[in-house]
């Protein structure tokens, strides 16, 4: 294990030498600004449980786990090390996705680390200070960490549960999209997986161009829209989910749980390859696949009445048809059913 | 490792063989009753995020993780295996004793697992079976499964967590605790300390007379009293939290939470450590720390007024008393000040 090796040369402090109430005192003081919590928090950490404010009497909840060796490499191929405060990020813009795919704000986050004896002090530490700028950078800002968990395992592993509210609307469901309306998408897709191939590839992270560099960026600290989610509920978004495992395998989940069509325009995909094109040249790889099938940017599929004008960082994409006779929900494009491509977490 | 070898001998199907969407399958009908969600659950499992009725305008949230080889064994030294049905009801039992611990009520559960590719399918489906059945079995009747997520690491994890409602009433905090105040518990202690001890022995787990058998079984599969946790609530607790690593150590977090002494009845701990004597025996071992170390139990450690009746389940274990001079907060037997023997996570 070359993270023990290094640790051990480094003579690191690990949180070995840490009781879980001192560990948890280098924490928390990171997750809250110095205003203290967020308005939303009424009871924050200490207690058995916390308290947040749920305004119109609902709570939007979900819940999001990434595991060492399965969602991030602490040392990967290009040479690039993953920071705790990339994990924090991601752990936050995860999270926070799914509640923008909802129309939803988030109130509150709690978090849970299951970490290996000899993670140094400061990888954890700097995840807590990753956890509260991605909160913050993200634009989350009735959101605060309210509690948390700790534990010991084999492998560092992130989970939480994030808390969101509705502010009294309706939510937007994956089921509500209907013949003749338009599909249409906010943030990037394709970039994260780009910036995965980049880090799986054999090119030095130090020889990345800045365009390169940024894929990277997106891949271990993603930056989902989070204005994007309640704005296309105001505007009237029929349906809604984050593209977190890919355009293909994602529209088709739209697909199903509408009963309809769902069919991509091949002109938007090549506009959206086309930002991946000197990326994809120097992998000597196919951008389509990126576009097609990669998750991680956490953008926003949603649709839209043919008459509503989109609200802003959303572009048209395609639209929803009707199912023809002995047609299944699915997503086409130009014509021709499209094969699912994205990430499944145990079927390869 | 044996399981791994268990798996390809038995040629038992493993999650390597399923989609996520498959296993998902599998496990959400095992989670509803045949009546559905309960009426908490305003949106279930299937899109990005569940919606929960928090009908005071107050969402209790907390989150607790099981880790195997910290929190449970799969194969324990006596030959017991731990069933994916004990892991599922202590995920259920642990999340459940905290909403309980705030004198809330639970409505909803979100989990996340992390699970080997070579975990039997059947594992899996027993663990969301222990879930439900740990939820009603506990008597949880608000509470459903609401959503979760599904990934892989090198070793399963089980993370949940639970919402609750307060019903408009006030929150019973650790920081409530007045001098004066009568301290009492609900529920056991140190019982799944002694499972745990007949778990980790030699002792064939076939040969454990039924009150061995019993201790075990609590170990497996907690019972945390829920009705006890509104009930201290309505009666006017002061103070209260769930015993999860210990008399010593709860009953500090109280005393230091409420800047106070907790005094602990000699009396009372020979009684509560009676109970453990046969086992005890059995083992050569001493009672005692089982009863002021053991957590797991999840049993209650309230303050009340010394005027209030005591509610039902709740039994007098002490009393609280204010800070002498130079005194900090912590817990005395017959006067001493008493150590902390409770499990910690990281420190030894």
């Amino acid at each position: 294990m070359p993270e023990d090796l290094r640790n051990r040369i480094d003579h690191q402090p690990t949180v070995a030498g840490l009781s879980e109430a001192d560990l948890l005192a280098r924490i928390f003081p990171r997750l809250r600004t110095e205003a203290g919590y967020t308005a939303s928090t009424l009871l924050g950490p200490g207690d058995d449980a916390a308290i947040v404010a749920a305004p119109d009497g609902r709570t939007v909840i979900s819940i999001d786990t990434q595991v060492q060796d399965q969602d991030f490499r602490l040392l990967w191929p290009s040479g690039y090390r993953t920071t705790g405060f990339d994990v924090g990020w991601k752990a936050a813009a995860q999270n926070l996705s799914d509640i923008n795919a909802m129309g939803a704000r988030a109130t509150s986050m709690v978090v849970s680390l299951t970490l290996p004896v000899d993670t140094p002090v400061a990888w954890v530490e700097d995840l807590a200070d990753g956890l509260a700028a991605g909160i913050r950078g993200l634009g989350a800002v009735h959101c605060s960490v309210a509690g948390g968990d700790l534990g010991r395992g084999r492998e560092i592993s992130v989970t939480a549960a994030v808390l969101g509210t509705l502010d009294g609307a309706r939510p937007v469901l994956r089921s509500g999209a209907r013949p003749g309306d338009i599909l249409a998408l906010a943030g990037t897709v394709g970039h994260a997986a780009a910036g995965l191939a980049l880090l799986e590839s054999g090119i030095g992270v130090d020889t990345l161009t800045p365009a390169e560099h940024a894929f990277v960026d997106l891949q271990c600290r993603p930056r989902p829209p989070l204005e994007a989610g309640p704005g296309a509920r105001e505007a009237g978004a029929t349906a809604m989910l984050d593209v977190s495992d890919g355009l293909l395998r994602d529209g088709k989940r739209l697909a199903a749980a509408s009963g309809v069509a769902v069919t991509l325009d091949p002109e938007c995909l090549a506009r959206l390859a086309e930002l991946l094109g000197p990326a994809a040249a120097r992998l000597g790889a196919d951008a389509a696949p990126w576009v097609l099938g990669g998750g991680e940017d956490h953008g926003l599929l949603a649709t839209f009445p043919a008459d509503v004008q989109l609200p802003p960082g959303f572009t048209a994409i395609g639209s929803i048809h009707a199912l023809g006779t002995d047609e299944g929900p699915g997503v086409l494009i130009a014509g021709r059913a499209a094969d699912t491509g994205g990430w499944d977490h145990f079927a390869h």
